[in-house]
């Protein structure tokens, strides 16, 4: 196994990360900005180095000085966490190109799935079901125009090197397409550095259905069974689960077995999720996109399979077969995901971070927390709002989400000017749409009109 | 369900039980004393009733304070949680006799088993297997040189009220016979108000191997797989895990049967544990005692199985018929827990309570913890010092152990004076017979005469 792991991310993640190389045996090496310097990760590590100030510009996605700390410090390998740099196939090519294994799919595979119209291509040509929509970027306002008639309204414009629900907008009536196209332009520029953007017909009611896979260099692909993240807001998940709720048995068996030919035509190695939208009024599932990466929600899909999805990555990456077969693979009962983000719900979800003078995790039975927090611990400005993940599990849905109600009343966060996504959750884990999982991606739109 | 629940403990075991009433939507009273005035469990509840001082016999163990309490509050059920009342007929009886539903066994079940030389006698009519001994209580030193004579030395003698480790003396030679008598005698009167005593072979080098039942009123028993508690110290468990490393499957089996066959002879109802001895060098096994209640190690178990089992005794106790049956029961990997005491392994482990000014439990994939400690807890000097229970899962031994390196790594219990038994643990796990499951109930013992 890697003698030495240099994780390329902050805060919760980077705890998770540190515990499978520990438990590994590898060494950590934690890197951190000027905001994180007493971060949890810096405590766990066993060496942590600085790389710049807190904008993420000039740290965490500042390429050279993440490749100084790996060089300098003698890590064999690099895990890139969530976010970031994560999908960036330079960062996989340039490990490459300096002798260090970039834990995640070879960079040719990243630049594949990354651009999400070569994905569509890729999996249009592989048989996986799309949307109506393009499979080549969209060159112009006017050609927006003339596709649109094909596709219909309401649409939605996607930035082609988007992803995570970032550089995405619905466009529901004609007359809007034309701003919509500049403004989606714009944002794909600004945060990917890519203007192409593609269309397809939206779904104004669907669920968000992903596939959890793990492919290691001997051509073995197993798939770890479905997740429901559709309890969203603004294309941001807030709750997830496994299994998908409610979902018929041969929609799962023929969505499952889409991800694992995605991923074999892909050449996909590691661990990687590919997301669907289904329809919940005829049952049909449409490819979305592939993350090639952890995701922030993999922790359901190891409590009900027993498979530490880090420890995989790290496996795989040091070039060994997987660690289970397809047959092996036996889901137990339901888990369930909240984010306890630092925000307001009352305030339309604006961050609200500060220092948590309290922070008390719910624990016992069949509980997981997920956290960089602790008491003390001050929440930055600068990056996602995420502070903690709790995971329950229970043998059917009904139990897990009684346990999340419990587990949820006994977290504590307070400080000053700090609020929590927690009450809102509360409250969720008692909507009766939610809890006959009849609700679709708009479930948190509608709350918030109801409140 | 019950609407309200009484919990008549304190400690981890309080907060556990907490939980488990919570996720069932029952109302939690909570019973303190004034060394427990800031527990934990007291913050947990909905309820909470001072029921005495510190010491146990004016608090924990003074029943008329508890039932009061249960009867103040209406509490229609009382969990005894493990030690203090929790296998006392007399409390089940008057709690009978106050229409509160006493989570555990009959009363008359809970007699026959708790009296030690009974439970034998019952056990060896059931056929299962029982070291050389009697099956009578010992009269006096003179019945007993008679008796050693049969069984041979080394021999154990053993109060017939006793359990949980305490009451029992190891005779080497017949010179120490008289006097280990009469110690043993003294002993059982002052803890368990009951002198008798009984006497079997002792197994220098011995396994301590127990099963998991749970039995409804319906006549339904279900075995939840084996637990291996051979790290001990002074017959008080520090180490357990579950499936027990090492066995042949016919041990197992027989093992298993033995527990089911004894729990339909004892016509038991609630969540039990058969202990057993098992030699090393034959791999035969003997009956050793019941416990009918919960215990300390059950997280073993439940990690393993994914049954709650708290749940489940408050199912059974409701009338419910339990909620799996034995061909559902599919355990999956290895769990194992470490008891973190405030103890000092360095001067024999003396206790060594005081304020957790730093308490951080560890966390992520795998972890539970179960605990009533948090920072700035003062560990009171008058109960026994469990402090934190750290249980770990893998999908196999050898994961697991290295899961509970990572956790112990991540616990931090620091205060004036206090010390914990977690250094001596994180030792432990690389101890090259425990590694190996090769280990009896004297590996402490053997690793202490070599510090």
């Amino acid at each position: 196994m890697f003698t030495k792991v240099l994780i390329a991310n902050r805060g919760e993640i980077a705890v998770r990360v540190a515990r499978a190389c520990r438990e590994l045996g590898a060494a950590v090496v934690a890197v951190y900005s000027d905001e994180d310097r007493d971060s949890a990760v810096v405590r766990l590590a066993d060496e942590a180095v600085r790389i710049g100030p807190g904008p993420a510009r000039r740290s965490y996605l500042y390429m050279p000085a993440i490749i100084e700390a790996a060089l300098r410090t003698g890590a064999d390998a690099l895990h890139p966490g969530y976010g970031f740099l994560s999908e960036d196939p330079d960062l996989a090519q340039v490990c490459q190109d300096n002798g260090i294994v970039f834990v995640g799919p070879p960079p040719h595979v990243m630049e594949c799935l990354g651009d999400k119209v070569s994905a569509r291509r890729l999996m249009a040509a592989t048989g996986l079901p799309l949307l109506p929509g393009t499979l080549e970027p969209v060159r112009d306002a006017k050609e927006a125009a003339r596709l649109a008639a094909e596709i219909g309204f309401p649409l939605i414009l996607k930035a082609a090197a988007g992803g995570g629900g970032r550089g995405m907008r619905v466009v529901r009536e004609e007359r809007d397409l034309a701003q919509a196209f500049s403004t989606t332009r714009a944002t794909g520029q600004a945060l990917f550095g890519d203007p192409r953007l593609y269309a397809e017909r939206y779904l104004h009611r669907a669920r968000h259905v992903e596939v959890q896979i793990v492919a290691d260099r001997h051509g073995n692909i197993v798939q770890l069974g479905l997740r429901d993240c559709s309890v969203q807001r603004r294309h941001q998940k807030l709750v997830e689960e496994s299994p998908a709720p409610g979902l018929p048995d041969d929609v799962v068996a023929e969505m499952s077995a889409c991800a694992v030919r995605g991923a074999r035509a892909a050449g996909y190695v590691g661990a990687g999720t590919f997301e669907f939208l289904v329809d919940p009024d005829d049952g049909r599932f449409y490819f979305m996109e592939v993350n090639s990466r952890i995701q922030v929600e993999h922790p359901v899909t190891e409590m009900v399979t027993g498979v530490d999805l880090v420890q995989e990555q790290l496996r795989i990456a040091w070039g060994l077969p997987l660690s289970m077969k397809q047959e092996d693979v036996a889901p137990r009962g339901c888990a369930i995901e909240t984010r306890i983000n630092a925000e307001d719900p009352a305030r339309g979800f604006v961050p609200a971070p500060g220092v948590l003078e309290e922070f008390t995790a719910p624990g016992g039975p069949f509980v997981r927390v997920d956290t960089h927090a602790y008491p003390g611990y001050r929440i930055p400005a600068a990056y996602d709002p995420l502070v903690a993940k709790l995971i329950v599990w229970g043998p059917d849905r009904e139990q897990a989400l009684a346990r999340m109600k419990r587990a949820l009343g006994e977290l504590r966060t307070s400080g000053p000017r700090v609020t929590t996504t927690a009450g809102f959750l509360t409250r969720l884990m008692d909507d009766p749409a939610f809890r006959a999982a009849t609700h679709t991606t708009s479930l948190v739109e509608e709350m918030e009109r109801h409140e």
